[in-house]
């Protein structure tokens, strides 16, 4: 019965659990894990100190079981098994165009309102989405950054036989890989971790180092000279950005997944010159985490592969640590109601 | 019977036409006039020394008449008044992607090879355009500039009551607003020239200077708060490209219409935060000339309000000395069979 609180400046407190009476729409969960996100770890590392409301439970890849629920709240049942799609959508503001998930007063669930680092969560009923019964809980938190790549490779509107670069293979640059692969697409992963290469090699993907390779010989080669339909951006540096516009052949398109918090130097003149789109994608649509589960389900995609490690909640300051000292790592799980 | 050559270092030559024999598949025009484009000028400053053959004919905005025809030329008639869409396709490439109008071994015609500044011209069949008799050469001179915003506007995908911003208010965007407002698109054009600012107010257009009001707010009170669905990025320069990304609506478009010759810091944060597109477009297919001369033929667009001046050949030099002084100007015309 405890919670995770972000105290600042690289701290985290364990607290019992307070539990708050339900909001009209709520319901109550009994949270089995929380995966860590790369926000997190920006949000252990301060750089969102304006945004969260020390001291804060932090969170948002959350698998769980629903334990109680609002009176006003239909269509969920008590030990139901789910996955969290943490947004919430505030007031529609003219420029949103009618898009709720990324709408200028949203508030992200566990950023801007306490998360799920903790045993127990309430959380509004929208948010929910169920789990097959089969699907392991440990994979359930794994939903949430698999909706992030369904809903990258879906705006990136891949089609089956078409060649895609992922420039990143973190957590979130191999989730895309793997559902662009089962779409059929050709993947080849750039990425400058030696661990992380040999883990897409032992997945089965075509790397490349580009501190070793050439990247754009490495991926006309690859494609026979059609060169990328697809690059994906994820890794978040100049070196990808300057990468990312040398890749696609005419008309190609970049989708711009990873976050960059300061302006980058890009070759517009790319963009003109061979009609290439860039294309923002963040976060999901609820399709893209029925998406999700249903991959996850299907067991076509080697998810367990991706889960570095399954923490309990007591161990969750030395796992960031963890983090900050081996970035090869992949996903990190912490157990909320473990032994 | 004269030819304009570009002799290097802002010099140009007027020598005799040779009448070269025409090769297979092409036909000669006779040269009414020819439209001074921004390449030209770059050409005349000495910045394409490396792809234009000094002494080179160049000009690429012409219309014409044909007056004589390769034996193995069919569907082409000695009198025919016609525009050149002046792009050679070369041996097709895999990363072409099977687009002709761009591909690698493109060859621009007027660039990569003699242009249309000369009372004669040899030129491929395939690349005329008819124009419909009450269409005045003049303007026909003007179908290839107006193809490339028929391009813009068709990549751009606009559709009827959108809001539309124009960053930079020169020939082309001035062309691209009066093809978006065509579409019944609301456009607002932002320039920092003033006569130009004035020519696009007596045009009728919304206009905004970004360095006496903040171009955001405008845009906001233009929209009623919506922003733009399409924001056309013109100017080429950096306060254009950081302008660009924070104009957009959600699921917004930026068409890359300008030729950034260097790298530009662009806020790529802002297309991830509200998913929009930035959309590479590059002169025209056939199509974008059959709507340009469509509309043009229906008297729709003020066309002629562009012409800034229409000068005989024996004035170029003065014509290309003008526009470098007096960068308010709008569409210069060579007239090359006139008195």
């Amino acid at each position: 019965m405890n919670a995770l609180y972000y105290t600042g400046n690289k701290n985290f407190e364990i607290k019992e659990t307070v539990l708050t009476p339900l909001q009209p729409g709520e319901v109550r969960l009994k949270v089995a894990y929380c995966g860590v996100c790369g926000t997190d770890v920006h949000i252990y590392h301060g750089n969102m100190d304006k945004r969260v409301q020390i001291p804060q439970v932090i969170g948002h890849e959350v698998s769980g079981e629903v334990i109680e629920i609002a009176s006003d709240v239909m269509d969920v049942r008590i030990g139901e098994r789910v996955a969290v799609r943490p947004l919430k959508p505030g007031t529609p503001d003219a420029s949103d165009n009618g898009y709720k998930h990324i709408g200028k007063n949203l508030k992200f669930i566990g950023i801007d309102t306490p998360g799920g680092m903790q045993s127990y969560w309430n959380v509004p009923a929208y948010t929910l989405h169920r789990l097959p019964a089969h699907l392991p809980l440990t994979l359930g938190a794994m939903i949430e950054p698999l909706a992030v790549a369904c809903h990258d490779v879906r705006l990136g509107e891949l089609q089956s036989g078409e060649n895609a670069v992922v420039i990143g293979g973190g957590p979130i640059g191999m989730l895309i890989a793997l559902v662009a692969r089962q779409k059929r697409v050709n993947v080849i992963i750039s990425e400058v971790n030696v661990t992380r290469l040999e883990l897409a090699k032992k997945l089965g993907f075509t790397v490349v180092n580009p501190k070793e390779n050439d990247l754009v010989t490495v991926v006309e080669q690859f494609t026979n000279g059609a060169m990328a339909d697809v690059v994906f951006e994820v890794s978040g540096v100049q070196a990808g950005v300057t990468a990312m516009t040398q890749l696609p052949r005419v008309r190609g398109r970049i989708v711009m997944v990873a976050i960059h918090s300061e302006p980058k130097a890009v070759d517009l003149f790319r963009f003109f010159w061979r009609e290439i789109k860039l294309i923002g994608a963040r976060v999901y649509e609820p399709e893209d985490f029925e998406a999700a589960i249903a991959l996850a389900a299907s067991g076509a995609l080697p998810l367990e592969a991706l889960i570095t490690q399954i923490a309990p909640l007591a161990e969750a300051q030395q796992v960031f640590e963890t983090i900050d000292n081996n970035p090869a790592g992949m996903k990190y799980l912490l157990e909320m109601n473990g032994q």
